[in-house]
């Protein structure tokens, strides 16, 4: 899928008297077809507005139709209820105002998890299909099936802030790319609800009034610009900034060793720099969501994750972003999984083996590690998980065995040798409504933003679903509420 | 000293359509009379332009007057020359390189550096003091000498990337405050440049034409609001942001743990959020300088550094900035210092003594640390320190000891405990001439920021007399650039 790609001055918004001529004409333009914007749009059109949706793609999809298609629901839905597993807003709400912070925005949360069943309800209406099958744990499921752990649900501390539920909510389709059935339904809806579609458009930038209210866009069309009057609103659903280098290099320098990006090209930090050009606040455009996929198969969860010095550094059972985010971040990207011949198998995601010794010793020996470092840090962990106990990082007792078995086995999760998947979580400061601040906290007239051009559900601290969740439901709260309808539903 | 507080609209410009009169009128508008302050005000001001400050406390001095007037500067200065230390401008700029990242500003790094001598000549000549001695190392001088190593210099990796010299020079004054001496200076040469200066007035936001050109700013003096026309530019000298909670809650929620801000009243984001309001860029506005001051007396880096787990995670050596965002960013904020009787001393900074005991083993048990965690960690440890190594961090040889003398103690530096100082290195987006660039990377017409209104040479990974550094030097650039002088001298 071709995209027109340019970089170049976004910020730089247009007032209506450079204004020739408005060429389209809406209730609202949506910015973006992805899943935010298409939800965006179906609940203006839905609405009987005319909504108006620009892709600079030749199609709808965006990142969200290249994911894994989960989406984070709970509180009791009926999947949720169907499989046999009680949860709550509540416990929901624990368990995100715990690991999506520190900053985690609470009012986002707190609607989310109040709205979350009503929210499945509305994805079923409009298509979008799930099964009724528990999966297990993880941010994918390779079958059909819908229900998973999705985050660190079931670790420590979480396990013990909140009672623990599945709510990874898959789409139902084979294969792990699941985010495709989700568009295919989305995009179906959208047409469905009536709302107009453009394809292969870039937006440009933003037009405001004099009084600084955002009431269109500028786009370029087959060579040409365009001008677009949006009369109730502009909602940003344009993705993040991952795939713009000078943009990840100036707020989130960190995330550049990541090897591989989860997104599509589209997601360039056009919509965010709209925004701010028409005077909205970017905010935690240092946080990324850093995948460290290393527990497929579950087996090796009862390995030992330790840095270049032979430290562990986490309980190996949280979920992969948290470890992803502590490898990066915390160890510079320099870890290793240590792996006893009971335990060893080769892992599902590409991965190399540093090291295979007939001793802890020599293992440390090959790996460079300083003397006693490893041999201290496996000696400890066998002391403890031969009690069933780690009192170190309270890794879950089912993960507890002593690494005791020659051969002893590193497996090399370094950003350099490793994939390592990364997207940005930072983006433009919104209230729930979906509604733009600006750096005083203001609302800018006009101007909304959904997913990942906004700072979401999750300030850091990620569980898959998170961003779907995000774009699905306060895409929605955004189209609405540009509308004049009641947020939330 | 009493200042105007108001946490308001600072990104609401306006529009010189909205200006009734122009109160009053300068070539340069200056707001804020702190360091960077008063060099943008001299330099213009000496190139015969009319330079106006607005100030919003009673008088000039801001942060800068209550820091301990340590500016980082090197390449062979003076009184690097006349205490026997070799510099040079290519050494200077390694160190920061290696140590300011990632994302370290580079274009700012090497002006800098290739200017620093030049640059203590100007403060010399501007009436700043400086004594040609030695002090030794540290953030500041108890006594009234000037040259002292105030980063990780002598530490590994640094020392091994550039050849370490000292470069904190602070200014000539008996006791920890030189930065109410150099803010005397200062603000006495910038009376004497010529440029006029108004006290009490609280800037309010800036003017933009219908261009986008900042031409002015409004303020608000003695309970009426004044427009004040800025013919070739505004400089943005207002300081950082610590000061205001919702900032420091929506940008650097990790920052909140530290219980001492390092900061004057007005570094409230103000001067960063009128600069985004005219279409600034603000970025790495996650990053704090993090001072745990645990250095003092110079012995305990003999100690070492372990988190809750009793794992030690840093060479202690390292400056005291760098141990800081250490333990606050990856240790939760929540380490000890383990010292033994020989090398036991009472810390200089207030810190409390968390337990004393008689063994390791019992240390451990009374700091609640998993059973075998510390001793192992101690073992290893002194094992390598009787042969004078330290292969896990590699503290410098000196203060390499093993901890073997009864009793043993801990000194809690917990951020619940201990004095956590905290100041925000995020700001405006700028180039080393002081021009604010928006989103896309473009310079917005009249509008100049320094200091920690700007993100600066340090994006993070501080050494102390960094901020000084900025705000001095790149306070000049900008008020040579605003007046259409060379860049740099």
């Amino acid at each position: 899928m071709a995209i027109q790609r340019d970089m170049g001055k976004a910020a730089a918004v247009r007032r209506t008297g450079e204004v020739p001529r408005w060429h389209h004409e809406a209730d609202v333009v949506v910015v973006g077809f992805g899943a935010a914007g298409a939800c965006a749009a179906i609940e203006a059109a839905e609405a009987g507005r005319d909504a108006l949706v620009l892709e600079r793609a030749s199609g709808g999809g965006g990142t969200s139709a290249l994911s894994t298609g989960q989406i984070y629901l709970g509180g009791g839905t009926p999947i949720q209820k169907a499989c046999g597993f009680e949860d709550s807003a509540e416990e929901m709400f624990k368990y995100l105002m715990a690991s999506c912070g520190p900053g985690a925005d609470e009012a986002k949360i707190r609607m989310y998890c109040d709205q979350s069943v009503a929210h499945y309800d509305w994805l079923v209406r409009h298509g979008v299909p799930f099964k009724q099958s528990f999966y297990g744990e993880g941010s994918y499921t390779p079958t059909d099936d819908c229900l998973s752990y999705s985050g660190s649900e079931l670790a420590h501390p979480y396990c013990e802030l909140a009672r623990p539920a599945p709510r990874g909510h898959t789409v139902q389709q084979e294969g792990i790319e699941a985010g495709s059935m989700l568009m295919r339904a989305l995009c179906a809806a959208t047409e469905k609800s009536g709302a107009r579609i453009l394809v292969d458009c870039l937006v440009q930038t933003l037009v405001l009034d004099d009084a600084g209210q955002v009431v269109g866009v500028l786009m370029k069309r087959e060579g040409a610009e365009e001008y677009v009057h949006a009369r109730q609103g502009v909602i940003l659903c344009a993705g993040g900034f991952i795939n713009n280098k000078e943009m990840v290099n100036r707020y989130a320098p960190l995330l550049r060793k990541c090897r591989f990006r989860a997104a599509s090209d589209g997601d360039d930090g056009r919509g965010i720099r709209m925004g701010m050009g028409a005077g909205g606040a970017a905010i935690r455009m240092d946080v990324g969501c850093i995948v460290l996929p290393f527990t497929v198969p579950k087996q090796l969860i009862k390995g030992i994750l330790v840095n270049r010095r032979g430290m562990r550094f986490i309980n190996e059972d949280v979920y992969q972003t948290t470890v992803g985010e502590a490898a990066l971040l915390r160890e510079n990207g320099e870890v290793f999984l240590i792996l006893d011949n009971d335990i060893f198998e080769r892992p599902f995601a590409p991965a190399e083996i540093a090291a295979v010794e007939g001793s802890v010793a020599e293992l440390e020996k090959a790996l460079a590690m300083p003397e006693g470092s490893l041999q201290n840090t496996v000696e400890v962990y066998n002391r403890h998980a031969a009690r069933g106990e780690d009192p170190l990082f309270r890794k879950a007792r089912d993960y507890l065995k002593p690494l005791v078995t020659p051969p002893f086995a590193a497996i090399d999760y370094t950003t350099k040798n490793s994939l390592y998947t990364v997207f940005t979580l930072g983006g433009l400061h919104t209230l729930p409504t979906g509604q733009v601040l600006t750096p005083d906290g203001e609302v800018i007239p006009g101007l909304y933003a959904a997913g990942r051009t906004t700072s979401g559900l999750a300030a850091q601290g990620y569980s898959s679903g998170l961003s779907l969740a995000d774009g699905t439901f306060f895409g929605r709260m955004a189209g609405r509420h540009a509308v004049g309808l009641a947020v939330p539903a």
